[in-house]
């Protein structure tokens, strides 16, 4: 019987920083991570395998990174867990005793029971490199493409697709607009804009009742009546957490069907953790279950959960949920609540917003607009949450904001925070987005006193 | 005799937003603002007025800004204030009465008393349109420059005046390398490589003893004997607070020259506040004296003064100094302490670097490397200082490590801290620098003990 101190299972965004943090954190203590696959694709690269990639191949977590950082490899696949015993079993018929384990399943694509679902050419997006390539060989022969769902996978398969083929594509979106769980309105409908304009279509407030065909989809039945056209269907609706190995070894569930953790990334087996979309999450705002699933939270947990194994030293928040994407030349980024959300959560809010160009003087090569939208609890002053749509420098802005919402900043503390700002990198420090959306804020909040 | 509820003097980057800020806390009371400009060049814009942007006329900051906050604006010169009275007198013979008053006075370029600085072609950098249009044209007849100074103003000078001028460029500098004040020195060195690259010459550890020359500049003669060539001289050796108008009023100054404020930005005399490069400042980390003079710092101030005008609002937490510049394709960043500058400050430091790509996978386009240091107080885990390097989004990275440090976050805190992450701006979860520079630093500090 093979022998770890630690034993992860699961080699992708939560797995991975598992078995780093415990190396950093345990340099004595012995590390294998244990995953099926052969290869691992890097999970929020995997749209755009279909367009600025090009394969799966050049979109693997590459496995340099384990051996860099001295964790042991094996590829194969654990069937069970003895939590008594501390011990693993694997398809391969290896048993191996660990001291601490770490669950990084990860999550499945979400496949709704519509009748006609399991019909050839419909495709839930696995991240998988042998289910990619087979989604890309039909892609590259398809000419009219529907996909469900009009998230973040949804708008950036779309765009990728579209990229180099001629293929007629159309979202279809229960809610009304694209992104709505992520953006208020006013950025969701800058964002349909943007896919709209490239020949994409989007459908809200459909749902899809079947899909049609023999064997093979040929169409796809909505509740409004209409049929669309479809030699291919993408199913972007959502991903569960995949659980199937913590139930059968006895572990508790969490009230959204993740493996239950606590702060610390405990489960409720000694010595097991879990991290990343497998293990139950709550919200940052108001401690409640969440069903946020990005491999940034995944990293983060897994940066606890290594960090914990043989003595308690960090815990985690909770999810805030940080988002970026690039629609058309547009980045639009959120972090933390949107106003809806704050409203709908019996906030008493304060918002604030500011726009111009992301350099100065507007001249400047290379200058965008960008613009900021910040959410405040008008009752504390303390940001909820912000969204970015324009410059590409959104990427990190919505970093910025999401160190204020870590921190509990008030719009106040972000008003007279001090930023660096330069010509060629920045709006000026007077137009500075950020601040002024959070001084903006303050004056409206004033305003409706 | 005008009357006015606030009289904010100084019409640049903390006058503008002293007074916005004085109408969004106050929207009852009238502010006007005296300067003595026709037109406001854009301060950081005009290393850039040389190359990039090409014309004063293009780094203009808009009067508009002043109107739409409902700011009365008077061009004309302040040459008295009687505190007593609560009066400014012009040379244009106005007499305005004020409840309150906002100085924003900015500061002057330092002139060094070398023999011969006198001449024609020397230049210091003065914030006026007919004095950089001066300089302006005399450079572009220039065809050997000596710039002594190699901060910021001198590195974005020379390679904007090099841009389109086929002309010789030599920055002499007393101190070792160029930027050394604000970077550590592998930075400072990567920063020297791309403005060698360009053919520009860097001199380090030189004094300039003499400018040569009869009425109009020749030359210039280091401490190591050599002589320059040169028909053109800058002079960006920083610059000093403008007080003249502060003293005459009896107003107390500071331990570095500047007019004494307290954390409100109130000065020793009833109902007068001041903000900018005019104003004394304290360091974040440590309360005392400190000499930086930036943009984005008068900007705060002014937030911070224009707010606290009638009531008591918010306090200044002293300067952190957040710097960003481009040289060559390469940004470079700054917030903080350097791992220097915290050692001479006798910090026990534990220090943590991350670098990769920011994109994901590095095959995606775009990518560039990006470099992260952080430096940590290993007594408390807590951040002083953050230097980066390498892609654009550096411009914005800074403030999410400037939020980080006006949080007093730890390593910790920064290593679960949630990030938004995406293939086309930024780089993995797993690779994110801003997070894995905390965990390095950790994991240094657990080496160290």
């Amino acid at each position: 019987m093979l022998k770890f101190d630690v034993v992860v299972i699961g080699g992708s965004a939560a797995g991975i920083p598992a078995a780093q943090t415990a190396r950093r954190h345990y340099p004595d203590k012995s590390v294998l991570l244990i995953r099926k696959e052969a290869q691992v694709l890097i999970p929020c690269g995997i749209p755009y395998i279909f367009g600025s990639i090009g394969s799966c191949q050049a979109d693997l977590i590459p496995d340099a990174t384990l051996q860099k950082s001295g964790i042991e490899l094996l590829v194969d696949e654990v069937v069970g867990i003895d939590p008594a015993q501390r011990v693993v079993t694997t398809a391969g018929g290896e048993q191996i005793s660990y001291e601490r384990l770490v669950l990084a399943l990860g999550s499945l694509p979400i496949v709704p029971r519509i009748p006609g679902v399991a019909q050839e050419n419909i495709f839930a997006v696995r991240k998988d490199v042998r289910y990619i390539e087979q989604m890309l060989a039909t892609l590259n022969q398809a000419s009219d493409l529907v996909i469900v769902g009009c998230g973040f996978i949804g708008v950036e398969l779309a765009e990728e697709i579209r990229r180099n083929r001629q293929i007629k594509i159309t979202i279809v979106e229960m809610l009304r607009h694209c992104l709505e769980l992520t953006y208020d309105v006013e950025f969701s409908v800058k964002a349909e804009e943007v896919l709209q304009a490239e020949g994409i279509e989007i459908l809200g407030s459909e749902k899809v009742l079947a899909f049609e065909g023999n064997g093979k989809v040929e169409g796809v039945r909505l509740s409004s009546g209409r049929v669309l056209k479809a030699d291919a269907v993408i199913l972007g609706i959502g991903a569960a957490a995949n659980t199937e190995l913590a139930v059968k070894a006895g572990l508790q569930l969490g009230p959204t069907g993740g493996i239950q953790v606590d702060r610390y990334m405990q489960t409720s087996a000694e010595g097991i953790f879990a991290c990343g979309d497998c293990a139950e999450k709550v919200s940052f705002f108001d401690g409640r279950p969440s069903r946020l699933k990005l491999a940034s939270i995944a990293t983060m947990e897994a940066r606890v959960a290594g960090a914990n194994l043989f003595a308690p030293r960090r815990s985690n928040l909770g999810v805030i949920g940080v988002y970026s994407t690039i629609l058309g030349k547009t980045a639009f980024a959120a972090a933390g609540l949107t106003e809806k959300m704050a409203r709908e959560a019996n906030y008493h809010v304060m918002v604030g917003e500011a726009e111009g160009p992301n350099r100065h003087p507007g001249c400047m090569p290379g200058a965008e607009n960008l613009k900021v939208k910040l959410v405040f609890d008008a009752a504390t002053g303390v940001i909820l949450g912000g969204q970015v749509s324009g410059a590409m420098s959104a990427g990190e802005l919505i970093n910025a904001i999401s160190a204020c919402i870590h921190q509990r900043m008030t719009a106040d503390d972000i008003a007279i925070f001090q930023t660096g700002t330069h010509p060629g990198l920045t709006a000026s420090p007077i137009a500075y987005q950020l601040v002024n959306a959070a001084e903006m804020a303050i004056a409206n909040g004033r305003k409706a006193q």
